[in-house]
């Protein structure tokens, strides 16, 4: 018997399932719960699946450590978890194992960070952002200028068309005058890439600190900070490497800048000889000086197992996955969603582009209920137009990016959002 | 048949078990995970045991919430727990339901109290604390201080032998430039319960704020922060209330003075209709804008079963229970520690000694290392000398506490510590 080979339509569902046939990162989706196949799961990049192993982690932490092992936990690895984890991520983002560590939020680590670096560049007094950062950097940025008296001043930076920002309009704002320049690597809404090496050098020939904010980039985009002598980072855990709902954040610090810099909150984590109970505050060496107070340990350590996963696939191929699946994606729109009237609101250039993709339409706010509620799809809506489609390349297979748009298709052709309503609910 | 009823002896382990048959609150032990029954545990100050239904509860939050509702969890509970668990441990410290919120770290927590509290009382540059106040709470306020201008200054008012402080020694350091006045209310190595309701008279005659920290009172010592007008207050849920390692901590504003203060760290939570993602900052009404950055809420659900299991047994019955205890415990010592030269470091007056009781000697810290590796019990080291003994009347038993002082004086009066070295280990 002889196959005869045909060449699939690169829209059929067939081609989709030949490209999970050749994907070589497929077997990964296994190490997650799915328990609901038919389930689109399109935002890992808010937060991502529960991998099986971290399930498993947290049993082990819960019932045997805390339960068995109980204050005898803290000598046990509990301790040494926001450097061991840190240490970890510093692989995935170009970073030495002493530059990371796990802690509190992402905003609360950008305060401590934003105030470190104002206070190691006196007499500058302006801040360099843009439009597209996320609402809370900003949020925290302005009071910590606010904290910092009335002479500091926030400079945001204007998008081209909210999708993108150029170098020029940044190099604009950045002069003698400039202690910082603070922005998000992927943009939240368009997903647009930050040349990362480019602006750094930028914001550094002007005597500035750069400090770039990784959520939407760990885990799914190659980051070497060391090799671009970037100053400052923060990120989350909760996207793509999987740590789990409201997981801590980590925050980097380049070595040699370590002991220059000072967090502006003294908890005792971050005290030189913490169990001495001194009474007077002396920042510990190195990096734990940016702790701040008792470590939330189940959160944290439900980040370990997820943060492994992605060493284990290798972030080259899980990038190559999620450009060939946002590129995937954006075919499709292209033949089925635009003659609808559906907008790209990402890069077509994969090379400026992360591992989400946004689709605009006035409608977007109803047709991302209408995928939640009708059609077991889940992407992620940010105003005000913009359908989130998030790739997470570890579990999302070409067969749902296939059957997400088919969906996405026939909401939007048959007008099914119509019956919901145009006000977002007070909580989603 | 007849028993006669001989007096058992007040230091037998009888009398021990005995006492045990009569307690009310006997029952609740068995709420917890207990799998050494030789493991005598006088830690519960430092890390509360694990309930069995936190046990539960975090295996439906993992698996079930997370694992298969996946980012509508946020919509189903998460985005609410800071304020439900709040709520409920209002009901603990005499507060109203709107008036505690669950969050970030105690010492983040208070150092967003600190600067609102100095932002409120312009002008006003002096804060007074005291000597005995916990190392993270006198860090958090140097580096406040340190933050708000060079003409801010720190009181540590001096304690009387280093258990007690008067409080005429606290009123002597209050008076018109006062901005805050801030401690401790169960002091952490001594035990001392300060007098709340004439201390915060005092600060708030001289028009300063009033800031408590009920890290070692929540869930142990009746608390009535409305009764006694009290602005301010931050607490620990991983000691009394059984949060679990690191669990997340609570936040106290009186209502009247939500709209007045601001936290200086402006993060998304804070903001008022968070999701509209405005570019400029608003504070949320109420105390929603003393929130920063996402809640970690694997270990944030951790802390509602321990909440509800305090609230179940009753704040006055585990009072008493814990005064019971603690004069058992101090009576044992006075038969057979007192003559072997260990000192009592907590107050004898219960009336104002919270729920674990310091013990002193030289040879503190060897004496700790021997208990838990000879004897299998657990207390707590701080120093220079104090054994310090937590009693936690949800599951510690008078036989227990019989054990451990048994325990105790063998390691004493047999002379088994010397074995251990004086020096503490890097990591305990």
């Amino acid at each position: 018997m002889t196959h005869t080979h045909t060449p699939r339509h690169p829209h059929s569902l067939e081609h989709a399932k030949e490209l999970d046939r050749h994907d070589e990162l497929a077997r990964f989706r296994n190490e997650f719960i799915i328990d609901d196949p038919d389930l689109i799961y399109l935002d890992g990049n808010s937060l991502g699946r529960l991998p099986k192993h971290t399930a498993q982690r947290l049993h082990e932490v819960v019932e045997n450590e805390w339960g068995k092992r109980l204050i005898r936990g803290w000598g046990e690895g509990w301790f040494t978890a926001p450097q061991r984890i840190g240490a970890k991520i510093a692989h995935l983002i170009g970073a030495q194992p002493d530059e990371v560590i796990v802690c509190d939020s992402t905003s609360v680590n950008l305060f401590k960070l934003y105030l470190a670096a104002l206070q190691a560049r006196p007499g500058r007094t302006r801040v360099v952002t843009d439009d597209m950062n996320f609402p809370s950097d900003l949020y925290v940025l302005q009071g910590a200028l606010k904290l910092s008296g009335p002479h500091y001043q926030l400079l945001i930076t204007h998008s081209r068309d909210g999708l993108t920002v150029t170098n020029d309009a940044l190099q604009a704002n950045i002069d003698a005058s400039t202690a910082l320049v603070a922005l998000t690597h992927t943009a939240f809404k368009s997903g647009y890439l930050y040349d990362m090496g480019a602006i750094t050098a930028m914001a550094q020939r002007a005597g500035a600190l750069m400090l770039w904010d990784l959520c939407h980039s760990a885990g799914a985009v190659p980051v070497d900070l060391n090799k671009h002598k970037v100053d400052l980072a923060v990120g989350c855990t909760y996207k793509y490497l999987n740590g789990g709902p409201g997981s801590p954040a980590f925050l980097y610090v380049r070595r040699d800048l370590q002991a220059q810099l000072l967090s502006p909150i003294w908890g005792w984590f971050s005290q030189k000889g913490q169990f001495e109970m001194e009474l007077d505050y002396a920042p510990a060496p190195g990096l734990n000086r940016f702790l701040a107070g008792t470590p939330n340990l189940l959160s944290l350590a439900a980040v370990e197992p997820g943060v492994d996963l992605i060493l284990e696939a290798g972030l080259e191929r899980l990038r190559a996955k999620s450009i060939q699946q946002t590129e995937y994606l954006i075919a499709l729109w292209e033949a089925w969603l635009k003659p609808l009237g559906v907008a790209l609101n990402s890069p077509r250039d994969s090379a400026v582009r992360g591992s989400h993709v946004s689709l605009g339409h006035p409608e977007g706010l109803r047709i991302d209920r209408a995928l939640i509620k009708l059609m077991n799809v889940i992407p992620d809506f940010r105003y005000p137009d913009n359908i989130r489609l998030g790739i997470a390349p570890l579990y999302t297979s070409f067969a749902e990016i296939h059957e997400a748009m088919q969906r996405l298709r026939q909401v939007i052709a048959e007008k099914l959002y119509e019956q919901y309503p145009t006000v977002r609910p007070e909580v989603t």
